[in-house]
């Protein structure tokens, strides 16, 4: 079962990935288009890897309620957008200032930081020119594309991602209590997550009923991911993750695994995963690869 | 006549200015909302002055076809959050590191650059919360919201605004040729100006001849408004500008004075306003705040 699980969901990402891989490539700029540095630092970031976890938490939630993976496809790069501008700014030597992401150099150090603060800003302004398309591969109804696109932003603002970023930032070198560590893993990893699998359904005329479990799912998903993370960062390997290892702690950040200790955090994650799998029972076998993909990242700590 | 537009001109302005300032603190979440240090500093910007020529512009374009301006506000305000990110990031000390903005210290001077680049996000991310919001205070068909958002995103991305601001970045210190000039200032001002103009008459099911009366309108006007920059960065005095004196000059950044010299420049503002106001020969009097809008700027430099 763990392993069936683990199979199908590590095809169905890898296949997403293609997917995606190549869409990130139609859907941008060319990367010599003028200004031409601009758009190689787009590029740059977008091409350095990662899972592409997010869009395929769009197309996964899409296929879960009957929806067509062409038709949320601008959606899910969108999502890949914002999270790659997420991690530029991030990097900046003003906020965490990390010089490797992904096993490469950030994008400050090689386009230096005045581009990589234009290339953030372009990335997530991207986002909004494809979740804006009515144009699309398949034609979504115009007012479900600007509540996908209005729930997008939301979970992105100053009192969702945003809001998570500053209070991460301002509790760096201070103790932080349960309840602040959950407001911004939430907030800033959590929010995102959560958009990505709640537009996926909007997108694909999900009944509120379908939606609301969605919405439970992703919030559980979204914090298992993060506690997650934080295990990895810990007791994965630099070449597996591909940034600074221990970065959380030599930053002095409080983490679950600071908080709790490892297996406490484990045991949070895993059940985080299972509430998160009973919130689709009522869902049918289309919805496996949400499943399997929940289980198949909290595994991952073991 | 003369005296007449500006009358009426500054009338409008100072009219449509009150309107948006009570409107940004009815859109924007409170300056105390959690995490309150972000939007302190998004409200420290918004309030510290400025014209809200842009918000403006979306109103005028709207009631210039017969539109409402309660059902633009949304979008004037996003305009308006627009045009703040877009200071506050230019100000960063990696990109013009400006200390003083609109006579006050920079957001970046108050908040650390951190909370800066984090609040220019957040301003962006708030203003496609507003374009997208379906439940408007006057309902606009969703596919005239989707296509206006879309526009704005367009003028603003990496081919857009972005762009503008990138060549402007790269052309510091060396010499520039008057095409790179003007590639800088449409991209990096008349974008903006021209997308508020297309959003006014979009949300307010303006015909396409009207859009493309418009579009022609804001290009010319766009520019303009630059060149008038340009011209009072040299002849203005550093309090009613409230910024530093010659930036641009100290920085050795090409301007129109510096290519063409003060006359030459004046009259190729003068020579853009009438050309676009030409741009609105068939419109009726409903046009007239933005003809004279358009006059009262340029003329602002005699």
């Amino acid at each position: 079962m763990i392993l069936s699980n683990r199979l199908s969901a590590s095809r169905y990402l890898s296949e997403g990935k293609k997917i995606i891989d190549a869409a990130v490539l139609s859907l941008l700029p060319q990367q010599d288009a003028y200004p031409d540095v601009i758009h190689k630092a787009m590029h740059y970031s977008l091409r350095a890897g990662g899972k592409r976890l997010r869009p395929v938490l769009v197309i996964a939630a899409a296929e879960a309620v009957g929806g067509d993976r062409k038709a949320v496809l601008p959606f899910a790069v969108a999502a890949e957008l914002i999270h790659t501008y997420t991690l530029i700014h991030d990097d900046l030597p003003a906020l965490d200032n990390d010089d490797l992401r992904r096993g490469k150099p950030a994008n400050h150090k090689v386009f230096g930081e005045a581009v990589a603060i234009l290339t953030g800003d372009a990335l997530l302004t991207q986002a909004f020119i494809l979740m804006t398309q009515s144009a699309g591969m398949k034609p979504v109804p115009p007012a479900r594309l600007l509540d996908a696109a209005h729930e997008m932003a939301t979970a992105l603002g100053s009192a969702g991602m945003i809001g998570g970023q500053v209070v991460d930032l301002e509790s760096e070198g201070k103790p932080i209590d349960a309840e602040t560590l959950e407001y911004i893993h939430v907030h800033k990893t959590g929010f995102l997550i959560q958009a990505c699998i709640r537009c996926g359904g909007i997108l694909s005329q999900a009944t509120p009923r379908q939606l609301s479990a969605l919405s439970r799912f992703g919030a559980h998903v979204g914090l298992a991911f993060q506690i997650v993370d934080d295990i990895l960062d810990i007791t994965g390997n630099e070449k597996k993750i591909g940034k600074d290892m221990g970065g959380d702690l030599t930053k002095d950040k409080a983490t679950y695994p600071s908080l709790y200790g490892l297996e406490e955090s484990r045991r949070k994650a895993e059940s985080l995963v299972e509430e998160s799998v009973a919130c689709l029972q009522e869902f049918d076998g289309r919805a496996d690869p949400l499943r399997d993909i929940a289980r198949f990242f909290v595994r991952r700590t073991f």
